[in-house]
C-alpha cells in the first residue's frame, strides 16, 4: 500500500519533534491523505467516521488520594502535576488501532489520574517512593508510541494512576569519541537524540517506524527495533549501559561492554516495560554520520526465493545497513500505487516480491559492500530495479503511520502483527498466520488483504510483519481481537515468539506467559517484588 | 614466554578429548616441559616442589547422608553414584595456580563426598529434587577447568556436597542445517562437540585456552570467549536456546533468535554459574567449516598505537576471525624464546609490540577481507612480519596451560588474570593493574614479570588478560592472594568488570558485588530463591 500519496517525504534527519496529540498519528504539519486505490481495494462502505473529538471524550475525576497529590507536588513543584483534561487524553493507552478506536468511541477510563514531569534521575525515585507509599500505579512514558497496552496498567488495587512522562529528562548527557558511546536521558525522542548526535557528527542509527514520537527509555524497555537493524542492530544490542530508578534505589548497569561476570542484567532491564522501575539513562553505541549511502530495489520471482536470498546475507553476509523483502500481496498493493514502493519508478517486472536494500557508511566501504551483497543478491536469482525503489521506499519510510488515520475515517480496519522464528520454520509460520487472520476475517464477512514483510534479518531466523486491511464491522475493537486472538494462536502453536519488536505490554500477556512457561515466570515475578515490592510499577503490563 | 617448546603442536581439529586428571593439566601424553629461558628469567631457586601426589592426598569420609545416597543410587542406578578417592580428586576445585598449589599441598578440603553421573535431563531433575530435599548442596561439572573457585562451594549448613558430572550428557542431538544451529547437550567437551560438528561440515568457532577440558555446559554457564571470538563471537552471543534443571523444574528458553517478548532470560541461564540450576542442552550457532585462512604477525611501535589499529577494526571493521595483541613485554619474552611465537620466523623488528591475526571464511572471503584488514593496519603503523609469528601462535594456541606444571615443579610461581572496560580507559587501567601486581609481590620481595594482552575487541571496548611470573615464597598461595587483592581492588577502582570471560566463581565474589550493586544483587537472589528455595544449588558460588 502507498504510505505516502501527496505527502511530504521525509528523511530520519528531516523530521521535525513531534509531541503525539490522540487520536491521531503524527506532526499536524503533515496530515494522512487516503489513497484512492486504498479504499477502493477493500470496498468500505464509504462512511466518514471520525469518532468522538479528544475534547468531548469524558474522563472520571483523577482519583489520586490528596496526600500523594501533595507529596507529589512538593517534590516536583505544581508545574510538574499535571490533570488538566487535555494532558490526560493524551496519556492514555497508546497507538494500537484498538487504542485509537477506544479513543475515537469515547472511552477515556484508561486515563491517568495526573501526569507527573520529572526533572531529573531523583526525581524520579521519589515519585516511586511516593507512589509505593500510596499504593499509587505508575506508568513511565517517552513518546506514548506502545502497540500493545503497555501504557495501561490495571487499576485494580490501587489507589490512582500517576503517568511518569519524562519529558524533561532530553539530554545528551556525555559523549565518548573514543569508546563511540553517547549517554541519553530517557526522556529524549529518538528525532531529538538523532538531531543532539548529528551535531556531534554521530548517529544512533535506530529508526522504527514510530520514530516521529518514540523516545529513548521507550526503546530500551520496549527491546525496540529499527529499520537498518541489518547494520546498526536491534537497539538492545546498541545498549552499553543503563541506569534503573526503582521503589527501593537506583541500579547502574553497565561497567564495561562485555563481561562475564555473572548473568548480563542488563537484559533484565531490556525489554522489562516499566514493571521494575523507570529507566532514567542510557549509554549506547554511536556511529560516525554516513557519507554515502545506496538503497535500491530488488524482484525476486517470490516469497521463497526472496527469503533464501536474505538469508544468505545474514548467514554468510555481507550485511547491507537495510535490508526487507516484501511478500506478493505488499508488492502487489505497491506496485498498484503510483507512488508507492516500486511504482512509477520501477521498470522492472510486475509481480514477484519486492526487496529493498541499503547501505550506508563511508564512500569506499559502502561501494565495497554494495557490490559484495549485489553478488549474493544475483546469485540468488534476484535482479535489480535500480535505485528508485529503493528511494522511493527511504523517503516515505515514516509515512505509514500517517495512512492508518484517514482509513479508520473512510471505515477501513488497518491494523499490523509480527512476531520471529527460525529460518526453518519461516515459510510454514507465513502460511498459518495469514490463514488464521483471513479466515478470521472473513468469516466475520470481512475478507482482508493480508500483507507480509520481512525487515529483520539474523543468522537464525527472521521477522515475519502482517499488515491487515478489510472493512470495518459496526464493532471494530471485537473485529480485530478475534483476528488477533487467532493469529497469537498461530503464532505459539508454530513455536514462534509472540513478538520481534512490539513487546507484550497487557495485549500479548497470556500468549508471553505460555512461551516462556510458568518457572520462567516465577523468576521474573521474583525479580519484580525484590525491586517493586509494592507492586505499583506498570501493574498488569508483561508479568 | 615460549608456551609449546619441544612439544607437539595443536589445532582445533587435531587435539584429543582429554579427561583432565588432577592437579595437571592437560593430555598426560603430551607433558609440559620447562623451557629454559623460562626459569632463568625469574631467577628461581631451581629447588624441585610437584608437591603431594594425588592419591596420598588425604580427604575425608564421604558425608552424605544414608538416605540421601540411596535415593542417589535408585535414581541413577549403583554405577552413577562414584566416591572411589580419584574421582572425588579429579572433581576437587578446578585449575587456578591457588587451587593446584592447595592440591599438590595435600588439601582436600573442598573434594565432594559423591559424584554423580546422571544420563538425561530427567535424571539431573530427579537429582537436584534429592539433593534439595536432602539439603545436599550441587556442583555441576562438564571440564572442571573453573579458575575462580567456580567448583568449590561454600558446605556449611548442607548435609553433603554432590558434584553432577555430566559426561554421560554428551550427545549432538540436532542440527539445523537451514537455521545454522545445533542443539548440543551440556556434557560434550569442546573438542567432542567440534568433532561432531566437523563430521557434518560445520563448526561452532568457540576455542578457549580451556579447550582440551572445557565443555559446553561450562562455556554457557560462565560466560566464556574463545580466541576466535573476533570472527565468531563470544559464547553467550551464540546460544540461541537453553534448557536448564532446576530444583522446580525445566526451563527452556529461545522461542526465536531474538525477541521484544519480555527481557532476555537466555541472559539471566548464562553467567549463572551452577546458581539458579544445571544447564543440560544448549542450542548454538553454528558455521561452515572455513575452506581457508590466513593467520599473520604485525609489528606495533608501541602498545597504544597496537590498540588503536585493534580498535579500528572493531569499530569501523572489518573484524579479522582472531585479533590479539601483546604489550611489549609479553613481545620480548616471546621473542626471546627461539620457539615462541614472534621468535625464529620472525624476520621482522624486535622490540615493540607484536599482533596477531588470523582471518578464517570462504576462499575468496578470506581474500577480500585480509586485504581490508591489511589496509587498516597498515594505516594505523603497522608492518607485517608475516605468516610465521601467526602460524606459531595458531599451532600452539592450547599449549599454553601445560607450561604451569613444569614452573610450579620448579619454584616459578605463574598465574593469569583478565578484565574489561572501555577503549576510552583501557590504557588507564593497564597501567592501574600492572602497578598493583608489580608493587605488591615486589614488596613480597619476588619482583615479579608482568606481560599482558588483549585478545577480545568490542567497537566499544576491549579485554586485558595479566600473566605474572615470579618466583615462589614458601607460601605461594597467600603470596598470590595478596597480588591479587590488589588487582581487583586496581579493576574496582578504574571502574572496570572484575571479568571478561573468567566468571566469578567465590574468588571474584566480593568484587562482583561491588561491581553490580546491593539492589541488583537483590534481584539475582530473588531468581535463585525462586527457581532453587532450598538453596542447594552451588552455594556460595556467585552470589
Amino acid at each position: 500500500m502507498n504510505i505516502h500519496a501527496d505527502s511530504p517525504r521525509t528523511d530520519e534527519t528531516a523530521l521535525p519533534v513531534v509531541h503525539l496529540r490522540r487520536p491521531r498519528w503524527g506532526d499536524p504539519a503533515t496530515p494522512g491523505e487516503l489513497p484512492a486505490a486504498a479504499a477502493a481495494l477493500v470496498g468500505a462502505d464509504g462512511t466518514e467516521r471520525r469518532g468522538v473529538a479528544p475534547d468531548d471524550v469524558v474522563l472520571a475525576e483523577p482519583q489520586l488520594p490528596v496526600d500523594a497529590r501533595s507529596a507529589l507536588v512538593e517534590a516536583l513543584g505544581e508545574h510538574h502535576v499535571i490533570d488538566d483534561h487535555r494532558s490526560r487524553i493524551d496519556h492514555t493507552r497508546g497507538y494500537s488501532t484498538p487504542d485509537i478506536l477506544a479513543l475515537r468511541s469515547g472511552d477515556g477510563t484508561d486515563a491517568p489520574d495526573v501526569v507527573v514531569t520529572p526533572g531529573s534521575h531523583d526525581d524520579v525515585l521519589r515519585v516511586l517512593e511516593i507512589c509505593a507509599e500510596h499504593r499509587v500505579a505508575v506508568v513511565p512514558f517517552t513518546g506514548g508510541t506502545s502497540v500493545v497496552g503497555g501504557l495501561a496498567p490495571d487499576r485494580t488495587g490501587f489507589a490512582g494512576v500517576v503517568t511518569v512522562d519524562l519529558a524533561r529528562l532530553d539530554e545528551l548527557v556525555d559523549i565518548d569519541e573514543i569508546s563511540r558511546t553517547a549517554t541519553l536521558q530517557a526522556g529524549l525522542r529518538g528525532v531529538r537524540a538523532e538531531e543532539l548526535l548529528r551535531a556531534k557528527g554521530y548517529t544512533l542509527g535506530h529508526f522504527p517506524q514510530s520514530y516521529a514520537g518514540a523516545g529513548i527509555g521507550g526503546y530500551a524497555a520496549t527491546r525496540s527495533a529499527g529499520q537498518s537493524s541489518a547494520g546498526y542492530g536491534r537497539f538492545d544490542d546498541m545498549v552499553e549501559g543503563m541506569v534503573l530508578a526503582t521503589p527501593r534505589g537506583t541500579i547502574a548497569l553497565g561497567a564495561a561492554p562485555k563481561s562475564a561476570a555473572g548473568p548480563d542484567l542488563r537484559h533484565l532491564v531490556l525489554g522489562s516495560e516499566g514493571v521494575l522501575g523507570i529507566i532514567t539513562e542510557v549509554t549506547v553505541r554511536v556511529h560516525p554520520v554516513p557519507d554515502h549511502r545506496v538503497f535500491e530495489g530488488w524482484h525476486f520471482d517470490d516469497f521463497d526465493a526472496g527469503a533464501a536470498a536474505l538469508r544468505a546475507l545474514a548467514q554468510d553476509g555481507p550485511m547491507p545497513t537495510v535490508l526487507r523483502l516484501s511478500d506478493e500481496m505488499e508488492t502487489a498493493i505497491n506496485l498498484a500505487d503510483p507512488d508507492g514502493a516500486g511504482g512509477t519508478d520501477a521498470a522492472g517486472p510486475t509481480g514477484g516480491c519486492l526487496a529493498v536494500i541499503g547501505v550506508e557508511g563511508a564512500h569506499d566501504e559502502v561501494e565495497a559492500r554494495h557490490a559484495a551483497v549485489t553478488a549474493v543478491l544475483e546469485r540468488a536469482g534476484g535482479v535489480s530495479m535500480g535505485e528508485g525503489p529503493g528511494e522511493s521506499w527511504r523517503t516515505g519510510r515514516f509515512r505509514a503511520p500517517y495512512l492508518r488515520d484517514p482509513l479508520l475515517d473512510a471505515g477501513v480496519l488497518v491494523e499490523t502483527l509480527e512476531t520471529v522464528t527460525y529460518w526453518s520454520r519461516l515459510a510454514d509460520l507465513k502460511v498459518l498466520v495469514t490463514a488464521a487472520l483471513t479466515d478470521t476475517l472473513t468469516a466475520a464477512g470481512t475478507a482482508p488483504l493480508v500483507m507480509c514483510h520481512i525487515s529483520h534479518v539474523y543468522p537464525a531466523g527472521a521477522s515475519l510483519y502482517f499488515t491487515v486491511v478489510c472493512p470495518q464491522t459496526d464493532d471494530p475493537i471485537a473485529q480485530w481481537a478475534a483476528a488477533k486472538t487467532a493469529a497469537n494462536d498461530a503464532i505459539r502453536a508454530a513455536g514462534a515468539s509472540i513478538t520481534h519488536h512490539h513487546a507484550v505490554g497487557r495485549d500479548h500477556r497470556a500468549t508471553y506467559h505460555a512461551e516462556i512457561g510458568d518457572l520462567a515466570l516465577d523468576a521474573l515475578r521474583a525479580v519484580k517484588v525484590a525491586l517493586d515490592p509494592a507492586g505499583v510499577c506498570n501493574p498488569g503490563i508483561l508479568i
